[in-house]
């Protein structure tokens, strides 16, 4: 999948900011593709950029209308199709993120049909893969890996890509997430690939590179979370990755949607050595990656300096205290392989 | 899915018995389903069962035409779509293992539409399914695990079906394969489903049971595979068993596909035990099932002998020696909990 940039960011009459998530992140990584929002009468979210019609988006460049919100009881409603449609007869590419595919409301799929226009649904995967072959290949890898889902892993991987850049790195993020694929233009919902071809999708967005060049691949779910373990395992041997970082919220009791009690890091890191190992017996951890919104700032350095000095490992909030300690672990472990 | 029985068998006009694999197991397992087969001039393959019209299948009781064969290029040939429109014409549901969905093709899409006919993909899921759960529910599950993709697994939870019946026991096939969906006429093919419902599908497949009733749920792919390990460790969890069968093939070099090395079967008991607990804390091995097809008997006695003891378990090859050994087991294991 790739999504022709820069893009004009659709967020309907959507009740509250919750709603429009996904366009909240791909304007807060991606500001410069996102040059205006349409709204429509009602809408309680607000990107806090220019508002366009149609005709100045396109002046300005837009190639993409992002539907970035969720919409209720997942029925696209009239008006928002009607709005969509229009996108379409203007000459925009739409990209999607809503439950329903775009195809599969009529009047959406003849308006591209009729004018050629792309519909990207990146919810859905309508890519057919190869199967996983575990083969190693050539450059290096990172993965983010996590003691639950929603933990902070895109948000540790696009930091990471941002640090590593700006230590002259070569480094790219690779999206396995919807999100994540409207951040980077590209990418797959590897949750939502059929079951066979997980590892043969990782194994497709993250190729054959140059030796030096890293690829900092999008961890999703938990290898101890019971319901999503199968897709996590897929991504970790599909990715093969040299390194990983362990994302964690400490606040958490249960893991997300179950009743299942969270793993320590240190079974994280363990579990995910084994299991990585597979595809890449080099795997090797670089570093910790914790939430601490919801922690004061002494008690939140405190941690980092506790789980840090308990794993031998650089821990850090990316977003309070940024990533430069992984990244100095990163280029001090890969400096001479 | 529930696929209506009994069965007319459509073989079409396939080149060899090896493209009709899918047929012969289903009239294997199923004898008493397979009424009759329909052949087209030229068909290589032979179930050894009635040749019937269609009037005369349904004479007979056939509900359902099953499409159990591998059709060269991907595309249903038009002299194959002319009879399975007349099959359904006539009145049958129509179940296939094709790589094409049947309701893609116009022309059975109409048919099946006029007639009110169903239509079973059985290598789709078209069914969405909850994600998992993890929570532990009543009933007996036991597994069959792999050593590798292909090695006994859908046989050996089928013959312990029947070995379990003939000994008294409550106990029920649970498919997770096309095959299996075919011989039981329901189930799910999980490396079909989208990668997020793994386990939540086999939590669908398996649901709370009374007490001693045992669920004998195909396994699928292995955890050392590097293609489809997220596949086997979705059903592990889904599963959640109380126990389960390493399958094995003790002439295989490579991983089936794949250039990666074959893991002993002491490591997949080991991995197996150890991801199964975070669903079922009491999991453990009652078995070993090899497919000694490629030993003369001497040899593959002593190899079952050695492998008994060096894992304390049972170890048999289901199709030359039976499964009694393992029901032998089963019940010892299970006399009182």
């Amino acid at each position: 999948m790739q999504i022709a940039t820069p893009y004009l960011m659709f967020l309907g009459d959507v009740p509250d900011a919750l709603a429009a998530k996904t366009a909240y992140g791909i304007k807060d990584w991606r500001p410069e593709w996102c040059i205006g929002q349409m709204r429509l009468p009602g809408c309680k979210a607000d990107l806090g950029i220019p508002d366009l019609t149609l005709p100045e988006a396109l002046a300005k460049g837009c190639r993409t209308l992002v539907v970035g919100v969720v919409n209720a009881g997942g029925v696209l409603p009239d008006h928002w199709v009607k709005e969509i449609v229009a996108a379409i007869e203007a000459g925009f590419d739409v990209a999607s993120g809503l439950h329903v595919r775009l195809g599969a409301v009529p009047a959406i799929a003849e308006a591209a049909a009729k004018r050629g226009s792309k519909l990207h649904d990146v919810r859905h995967s309508s890519e057919t893969f190869p199967t996983g072959k575990g083969t190693r290949r050539p450059g290096r890898r990172l993965l983010t890996v996590g003691t639950d889902c929603s933990v902070g892993k895109k948000y540790t991987t696009l930091a990471l890509e941002k640090g590593m850049r700006d230590r002259g790195l070569d480094a790219d993020f690779r999206a396995t997430g919807q999100t994540g694929v409207f951040i980077s233009g590209r990418g797959v919902a590897i949750d939502a690939v059929v079951a066979d071809f997980i590892s043969g999708a990782v194994e497709t967005i993250s190729p054959a590179a140059a030796p030096h060049h890293w690829d900092l691949i999008e961890g999703q779910g938990s290898l101890f979370h019971p319901s999503f373990a199968g897709v996590s395992l897929g991504l970790l041997h599909g990715a093969q990755p040299d390194a990983f970082v362990v994302c964690h919220e400490p606040t958490r009791t249960t893991m997300r949607g179950v009743a299942h009690p969270l793993p320590t890091i240190r079974q994280v890191i363990d579990l995910t050595a084994q299991l990585g190992a597979l595809t890449n017996p080099d795997i090797r951890p670089v570093g910790i990656a914790v939430n601490t919104q919801a922690l004061a700032e002494g008690e939140a350095r405190a941690l980092l300096e506790a789980l840090s000095a308990e794993h031998g490992l650089p821990a850090t909030d990316p977003v309070r205290f940024g990533v430069e300690t992984l990244v100095d672990r990163i280029v001090a472990d890969f400096a001479e392989a």
